[in-house]
């Protein structure tokens, strides 16, 4: 096997996370570790800074620096919505070899991986030396291959705690309250949701995810049995709901308006109060329930500064030295992707980047009730090690006074 | 002085906050040394508890019940929105007698006062020997008299976190972010946003708190006289922002439609998304700027578990403590209040009820900036200790590398 002696450039893509940094930290430390990285490149604001060798020079980092970035949330070099079209990614190989990068990481989703994917086939038909390797990143957990991916368990703590709080919240002052999560095509993050149950009657008491056609009237009917049984019901619902024939449920709200779609055609979801608004105003309607209150998690999920999860924060450091080993010592272009051995612990293995470009993973059936307004039991011990502990909370334990 | 003897009974009152168990366990922790205080009561659900002599025992909690309690957010008791008419605090000393109840805790904001001033005006008119003591508590930080309010440090910490996250969120996808913050007629957690920047470039760029009109022509001018020149701009908005009538902007997006209303006749501001979304709606229309996006931080800025500010839980506690002293040890009734010494301690003095009851405190006029669009330095002064630091965050520092 040679050597290849070069440039490792490393960029970061798509929605930012809580650890998304700790990758990139673990990409430039062990870098310094392999001479032949002669030294590495940051490209700002994701594949745009390839193309425009928008880069900074990541080896003038000092090791304090470097461990204040990983511990901040966001992505640190930028990133893009860009889509990695076959002509953007020709220009990026034309400035990777106009720099002598030999040794590319990309931090993000199966957008992501697509890039590497096409930089690494360019390269290969051009007779050009590069070893491409895709670092995993989403709070949406939505990639093959992988057991579940960094950024994930951060994000799920947040809901968790967030959903934990708003449970007592909704106790002290009982109604209706309805969470909107992120997450258009997986419904892992709201799932998460679950995690903040302690007690048996705790919220949320409903969940509903884009992986079952949300039904408006069987919504309705969900939430008014659990009110007239407890006087409350928290209900925690995926930003990415969607009737039978996939059409997100917010479509249906946007009639007639123009709505704003991505560079992949998608209809923005996040950013907006809509969903929630109109899922409030739905019961407010179709019952005679007085307090209904809507929340939209939004963007405090990926980037809230002071919420990780320590195996995430672990685990995405590891991924980024990881992919640097595979490229350098293994001299091998991939994906890496996360293997969960026993209860709990997870070992690193570079799987082709066919297998996850461009695909997105779902819950599995086993994670849903049957009723599909709910999650199972399988999907919390999946869930857990993830998170990892909760801050500890507590009723009141203490008898009712006999009324005189 | 005579010692009164028997029951001690204790409320929570109005929107719960992250540390207004603490203040709960001050109050029964510091009755225990008080051997004229025979047994501890806790209402359920504020006043309504009161009328119904709904009561749990306290005095049977135990110890590491109690500090479990404590460090959970939300009213543990459960709370009320019920207003307290003079006919209803009649109906609260009949129960008041009946029990023998002869100290009276209730833990809230200015309504609380009310009714502690209320009720102890009706017991002395009927002759009967009760001490009530009003323990300071809302997040919004606008009750008289106290230098600042239990509950408003960790809130302040949860929006300041919240904004400083977004602010890095929002330098790696670029666009105009809007973050609406709770607080009907004072800005001070709004304000808070503040807290957020490290760099002198951070967001939030523009605060509008209520206290200044708002004229939504200013407010696109100034956004994208921000925008123009970073390419960004983060801003921090409060829900109660107003007109130069006093009526809430809010209320103009409601034109005709039915509106919901409290016992107090406010409209409903929180647990909507419509007034983020009608601000991004607004520069949508009124700029070329691409990417807006709104959030409403919602329900999660008082209750989020584990977001707690450490002065703020102390001294949460201490006015508890306090409370009782007052009454047991000094026979009086009162608002427990905070006075600042130096910078920083506190030391806690008995004010009348009526000079807080039912009154509200704005910002003062040194803490906002003329232009009405952000906050001073006197402000950031104030609340620093209020909320302690913040986790550690950073910006990469590394050079360009030069374009061949």
């Amino acid at each position: 096997m040679s050597t290849l002696q070069g440039i490792a450039l490393v960029a970061q893509g798509g929605g930012p996370t809580a650890v998304i940094n700790q990758s990139l930290v673990g990409v430039v430390n062990e870098s310094r570790h392999h001479p032949q990285i002669t030294k590495i490149y940051g490209a700002r604001h994701g594949i745009r800074g390839v193309v425009k060798a928008d880069f900074l020079d990541l080896t003038q980092t000092t090791a304090r620096n470097l461990e204040q970035v990983a511990g901040t949330p966001a992505s640190a070099l930028g990133s893009t919505r860009d889509k990695p079209t076959p002509d953007y990614c020709k220009d990026m190989l034309a400035v990777i070899q106009k720099y002598g990068v030999r040794y590319f990481f990309y931090i993000g989703g199966n957008d992501s991986s697509d890039t590497c994917r096409l930089v690494n086939a360019y390269a290969t038909a051009a007779g050009y030396d590069l070893r491409a390797v895709h670092v995993p990143k989403t709070i949406d957990n939505d990639l093959m291959e992988t057991d579940h991916c960094p950024g994930f368990g951060s994000a799920a703590k947040f809901v968790a705690q967030a959903f934990a709080g708003v449970n007592m919240d909704n106790r002290a002052l009982p109604g209706v309250y309805i969470g909107v999560v992120m997450g258009r095509h997986a419904g892992f993050l709201t799932a998460a949701a679950a995690l903040a149950r302690q007690y048996p009657d705790d919220g949320p008491h409903l969940i509903y995810l884009p992986e079952r056609p949300f039904d408006p009237k069987r919504f309705v009917a969900d939430v008014k049995k659990v009110y007239d049984r407890r006087g409350l019901c928290v209900i925690a619902v995926s930003e990415g709901i969607s009737g039978k024939d996939g059409t997100p449920f917010i479509s249906s709200l946007m009639k007639g308006k123009a709505v704003e779609r991505d560079a992949h055609g998608n209809v923005q979801l996040s950013g907006t109060g809509a969903l929630g608004d109109l899922l409030a105003n739905l019961i407010r309607d179709k019952t005679d329930i007085k307090r209904v209150r809507s929340d939209t998690l939004g963007y405090l999920q990926r980037s809230f500064l002071g919420c990780v999860s320590e195996s995430d924060a672990v685990e995405a450091r590891e991924v980024g030295a990881k992919a640097v080993q595979f490229a350098a010592m293994g001299q091998r272009s991939g994906s890496v992707s996360i293997r969960r051995i026993g209860d709990y612990a997870v070992d690193y293995v570079l799987v082709p980047l066919e297998a996850v470009a461009a695909k997105t993973r779902h819950m599995p059936n086993n994670f849903m009730n049957a009723a599909g307004n709910h999650v199972t039991p399988a999907f919390l011990n999946y869930a857990r090690p993830l998170v990892g502990p909760l801050p500890a909370f507590a009723r009141i334990a203490a008898p009712a006074v006999a009324k005189r």
